[in-house]
C-alpha cells in the first residue's frame, strides 16, 4: 500500500444526461429540477445536467438550458453538460455551464458510428471549441471524455497506444480536464491501472476522471484500481439508470450510491449523504416508474459498522 | 504496479455446500454428483463439496460421505470439506477428504452465536483436530477459514488486530492453511489490502485463501484487492447460490463465473472453461428452479474482445 491518501473524492452525477438520454420517456423540466436540487442537498457538488444537442435527436434533453439556470442557483455546484461538437459547446458557453465535455472516441469504428467523424477530425473541432471558448472570453471549462478507451463493441480491441496517442492530442488541441471513458465496459482492473498510470505520467492532473459502466460486474473493481493510482474524480449515475443498449437486463454506468459506498466503506470523503441519496433514489424510481434501477448497496443497505449510532 | 504477476489462481467452488446449505431444498445426490463431475470439466479443480455435520442440522448435506466418494475419482481434483469439530473432523478423514476447512469466528459474539464456543475454545478444538489427523496417519490437510474477519452483522466492528492474533493461533495449534473470510460481506477493498499484507507478513503462503461475498457490490473489487498483495486462491459459489441471510434478495458469495471473468480479464489463468460454466450454471438454476441466482457477466455475456475468432 504506497502512496494511498484518503483525499476528497468528487462524484460527478451523470443520472440527469447520461442516464435519462438512454430512456425513451422524457422527465418533465420539473421533476428534473427537483432531482438536481435534491442531488446538491445530499452533498453531490458536480452534476452533468444536460446536453447541447439538437431536440429532434435527444428530445428527453431539450430544456438543457432550464436545467442549467436551475444549477447555477445551488451554492458551490460545478455544472457540466455535454457538447457533440462547436455548436453545442457555443450554447454551453452562451447558457453559463461551469464546464462543458466534449466525447471523442478512441475507436475509429464507434467516431464513425456515433460522431460521424474519425477521431483526429474531433480533435480538430476540439480546436475550434477551445478557440470560441476563448474568443468569447468564457470561464467554462473544456474537458474531453476519452470514450472507447477500454475497448469498442463495434472494432473490439482499442491499443493502448493509441488511447494515448490521443490523450495527447486533446492536450495539444485545448483540452484543460480528460477523463477515460470505458463506454462499453469492457475495462478490467489491471488494465485501468495500467492505462491511467501511463495517462497520468503524460497528462498528470488534467487526467482527471474515470467514467466505468457495470455491465459485467467489475464497474467497482474499476474504480479502485482508477482511485489506487491516484484518480479523485468519477462520473456515476444514480441508481445505474440507463442500462446497456449492447447487453439487455445488464446495468450500464455505475450506480452513484455503490461509489459513494465503496469510498465511504474506506474512509475516503465525497461530501455525499448517504441516507439522502437512497432517498433520492427512491423518489427516481417513482418518476421512472417501469425502468430497471441498478446497483447493490440500496438492496442490502449499510453494515452495521457505518450506521449512524 | 508493483510485483503483479500472473500466475494461476484456483478458484474453490463452494456452492456445492455453502451454496446449498443455504437452501431449504435438498438437492438429490445424482445431480450435486451431475454438478460435480461437470464442474470438473470445466476445469475446476478444487470443490468444497460437503460438511461434515449432523443430518438433523443440515440435511441439505446427508449426503457428504456420498460425495467425496464421487470427487474422488475425478483426476486432479482437491476434495474439499467442511467440518465444525473433532466429530466432523473425523468423519472427514475416514471419508479420505484431500482437505478439511474448519471455520473459526474472529467476532466473539459471532463465534457464540454459531458455533456455541468462543474463539479460544474453537482453537483448543483445531488442536485437539491437529492431534487427531496426525495420530491417524491421515494427509487431509487442515484449513482454517477465519470468519467476520473484516466485520460482524452481530457485534459490529472486528479488530484487525484481533484477527491477527487469531491468525497467529491457529498456525500455532496446527492449521496448515488459513483463509480469511468476509462472512457477512462488510469488507472494503482498503481493509482487504490491508488485512491481507498484515497476514500475509505473519503467515506467507500459508494464509492461501480469500472468501468474499457479494453483498454489497464490492465482491469483485475485494477479491482484486487480495489478488493485489499476493493471493492466488478463493473461494466462490455457481450463480451466486444462497444469498445472504441477513440481506433479503442480496447475493451472498461472489458468483465463480464472475470471478473467473475478473481473472481471465486480466489474462491470469483459472483453467476455467468459461462457457462450459455458464451451461454449467443453466444446468443449476434449472435444478434449482425457483431460487434467486446472482452474478452479472452471465446477464451480459463476454465482451468482443475475449470472443474466440
Amino acid at each position: 500500500m504506497t502512496n494511498i491518501d484518503l483525499l476528497p473524492v468528487t462524484l460527478r452525477e451523470v443520472g440527469l444526461r447520461d442516464g435519462l438520454q438512454s430512456l425513451s420517456r422524457t422527465l418533465p423540466t420539473d421533476q428534473k429540477i427537483e432531482w438536481l436540487r435534491a442531488a446538491h442537498a445530499a452533498g453531490q457538488r458536480e452534476i452533468e445536467v444536460g446536453s447541447f444537442v439538437p431536440a429532434r435527436m435527444l428530445p428527453q434533453l431539450a430544456d438543457t438550458a432550464q436545467i442549467v439556470d436551475a444549477a447555477k442557483a445551488l451554492p458551490g455546484l460545478v455544472t457540466s453538460v455535454l457538447v457533440p461538437n462547436l455548436k453545442g459547446a457555443l450554447a454551453a458557453i452562451d447558457s453559463g455551464a461551469d464546464l462543458m465535455l466534449l466525447p471523442i472516441s478512441v475507436s475509429h469504428a464507434h467516431s464513425l458510428a456515433n460522431l460521424r467523424r474519425t477521431p483526429d477530425e474531433a480533435v480538430a473541432e476540439l480546436a475550434r471549441v477551445r478557440a470560441a471558448r476563448d474568443a468569447a472570453g468564457s470561464r467554462c471549462r473544456i474537458e474531453v471524455g476519452l470514450s472507447t478507451a477500454f475497448g469498442c463493441t463495434i472494432q473490439g480491441r482499442v491499443d493502448e497506444d493509441e488511447v494515448l496517442r490521443m490523450l495527447r492530442a486533446v492536450l495539444d488541441a485545448g483540452a484543460e480536464e480528460v477523463g477515460l471513458a470505458d463506454t462499453v465496459g469492457y475495462a478490467d482492473p489491471l488494465q485501468v491501472t495500467r492505462l491511467f498510470e501511463k495517462g497520468l505520467a503524460i497528462a498528470g492532473e488534467r487526467l482527471s476522471c474515470g467514467h466505468f459502466h457495470d455491465t459485467r460486474g467489475l464497474g467497482l473493481a474499476n474504480v479502485f484500481a482508477a482511485w489506487q493510482v491516484g484518480v479523485r474524480r468519477f462520473d456515476a449515475c444514480l441508481g445505474g439508470i440507463g442500462g446497456c443498449p449492447h447487453a439487455p437486463g445488464a446495468s450500464g454506468n455505475v450506480a452513484t450510491e455503490d461509489v459513494a459506498y465503496l469510498f465511504a466503506s474506506m474512509g475516503v470523503p465525497t461530501g455525499i449523504d448517504f441516507d439522502a441519496l437512497i432517498a433520492l433514489r427512491g423518489r427516481v424510481a417513482q418518476w421512472l416508474d417501469g425502468e430497471a434501477l441498478h446497483g447493490t448497496i440500496a438492496r442490502a443497505g449499510l453494515p452495521k459498522t457505518m450506521l449512524a449510532a
